[in-house]
């Protein structure tokens, strides 16, 4: 696979985290020739939050996640996620894949059951050969060490065409805190109250009760805010492990809030560059709603609309189809308030084509990479952001291959 | 444009309508060297019923029509549409370009303005030249005639590659009651309370009121069970017109509204099958769902999810999306409950892959063109049908073509 277009120039230099320590491998499920496993252990003390898909098909590992989250983690803990098979629809032999490798997981590192948290990407309905992970156990726990969360996101790609990874570093008290996350996803992505695959850790201090309501509230604005194909995932789980290595209580830190959001918002927008068949990454910016919900709502129908991502993928200014677009959305909303707006470009307002639009020039603008959609309803105040790519021949491709 | 590969071979032989006549021709607005507009003319006495797109970006034409429709046609009616500019977003130009299309047919024609339907379709945002249709009254009024009914499904066409028809006759109290009806539509089909345009034409005597009712009814379960892509047009209309010629009194004949639901189906099934780059005419059928609305809910879902349209469009018979799809659609379900078959095979139960599941012979069958999707929620007694066709590389390309 050819790296997407939008692709950051390298992955980034991701501070180490004390308390956290990595190991890969390869199991042979379905890839060849490439790591597809990895191995995060968490040091005693780790808090652990998360937050997942909401489809009523949710995956094994992500229903086993759900039902660990706040057990407790006091005697450390870890995250274990391959890639190539999803342990999707596959039933009560899903939950048993998921049992005999968190047993094995807790017999080998001294760990209870409950601290064993497992993620699978890949395939739906398909068995996981639990054993060809199992096998692997013992490689990966003599090769932990604190400094391969490059690797470990490496191995957790499926269809993406570059690994993603993200940071901040903050001085709290004259003491440093720093969070390094993780995230997969190019399609099947329009995630609903979490992501793909996202692995923040921080060695901040904090809650785990704490720590799930920041995350839940942050991924409102971050995770669920992108949409690559509106199709939401079986398998979405976004994992923050806070080890205290720091010895830095950010429980009520609003500092600490922006630097993960930050984070967060940043493996979102990577996740979008890496959208399957993506040339443009597309910022759509709604104001003036009635409602946040108004607002969010039209931003998601622009951005999952295939008339509007086909003519953007066109590099054509079809403003018309942002219209339509406001118009199916089932959002309060009047057609002669309403103003559009392409990057600075002015091209539609109180009902009708902007007085001093100019075709040739937006055109000119369609051409860059990176796009701003701005939509003021001139309703209400209420406002949203979204991230999204174009509909480009490549996805049709990629996603019509045979089991792709 | 290459015709569908999923067109009827030829157009059908629709039956003469009295009190219906038919005159076509060109406008120049758009196209050249082919028919954009088509007027219809009907007697005295004929009754109008219509609905319409809830886009609350409605064209100009949409909300005129609206406004008009049950006012009465005692003395007879006319409609009148144009293919190649929408009039849509158009302010109060769009609604001016409506008035004097409709005062200069008023005047020609002898009838109330309010007897005086327009329809527009093609770009939105354009200010509609409404003099090049003006221009054109004279020519179509001395043209009319009851049988250029296949004339008229061909100039209201735009991205189409064939014209849509559809009829049925029926034998009530020794009377014969006649129903001939056309339609347009290609792309931006996600119909909401009405569709593209459709024009029915009857000689069957019923009430302005009464044919409303059954209109809206019987849209629920045709045009409003069909998809494309998601995108709900701005110009969405849907005229059924009763002349009252043959006699026979309707009102009350289930015979009737069986005929006209048969019609209204067909038509939107052929709107489905040219769908823009389609290559798959595909029927989604829920049951067991918890209730009504959930079972059209888990249907739209899997008919627009752009993951199991190309996978469609791959002849894979990729069901985990279809999986994937339940569980985003909001719908009540469980995993263990759900059963989905391709055609005859059953490919998954129980909350994994059906035991005697033949990858093979389910590849097999993805290789016709007319394929179906059955899906029981094992939950409750509700079920839902619905329409659409695959989303391919030609899609993309029709609608990422600079202004198309």
């Amino acid at each position: 696979m050819k790296k997407s277009p939008l692709a950051p120039d390298s992955f980034p230099e991701l501070p180490i985290i004390k308390g956290v320590q990595f190991a890969t491998g390869q199991t042979g499920i379905k890839y060849i020739d490439r790591e597809d496993v990895m191995l995060a252990k968490l040091s005693p003390e780790t808090t652990i939050s998360g937050v997942f898909t909401r489809s009523t098909m949710r995956s094994a590992s992500v229903l086993d996640c759900q039902s660990k989250i706040g057990l407790g983690t006091e005697q450390g803990a870890a995250i274990l996620v391959n890639a190539g098979n999803a342990n999707a629809f596959t039933g009560s032999d899903g939950q048993a894949s998921v049992n005999r490798i968190s047993e094995a997981l807790s017999l080998k590192l001294g760990l209870p059951n409950s601290a064993i948290f497992t993620s699978s990407t890949g395939v739906i309905g398909e068995i996981l050969p639990d054993h060809k992970i199992t096998n692997c156990i013992d490689d990966l726990k003599n090769t932990l060490n604190e400094r391969s969360i490059a690797n470990a996101a490496k191995a957790i790609l499926t269809t993406d065409t570059f690994s993603k990874g993200s940071s901040a570093t903050l001085d709290i008290d004259g003491k440093r805190v720093s969070i390094s996350g993780i995230a997969k996803g190019s399609g099947m992505i329009a995630p609903d109250m979490a992501t793909m695959l996202v692995y923040i850790f921080t060695d901040a201090k904090i809650g785990q009760i704490d720590l799930q309501k920041l995350l839940k509230e942050l991924s409102n604005r971050t995770f669920n805010c992108i949409t690559v194909d509106s199709d939401t995932s079986t398998s979405d789980s976004l994992i923050c492990a806070a080890t205290g290595a720091s010895g830095v209580d950010v429980s009520k830190s609003s500092r600490f809030s922006k630097s993960l959001e930050k984070v967060m918002l940043d493996l979102a927008q990577q996740v979008v560059r890496d959208g399957e068949g993506a040339t443009k990454f597309i910022t759509v910016n709604v104001a003036g709603a009635a409602s946040d919900k108004d607002a969010h709502k039209v931003a998601m129908a622009i951005a999952n609309s295939p008339l509007v991502k086909t003519a953007i993928a066109g590099e054509d200014p079809n403003w018309g189809r942002v219209v339509m677009a406001v118009g199916k959305s089932g959002a309060v909303a009047n057609r002669d308030r309403l103003s559009i707006w392409f990057g600075s470009h002015l091209v539609a307002e109180r009902g009708q084509v902007a007085k001093n639009y100019k075709e040739a020039s937006t055109a000119k603008y369609m051409k860059q990479s990176d796009l701003s959609i701005h939509v003021d309803l001139g309703i209400g105040s209420s406002s949203s952001t979204v991230w999204t790519c174009d509909l480009t021949n490549d996805y049709v491709k990629i996603n019509a291959d045979y089991r792709s």
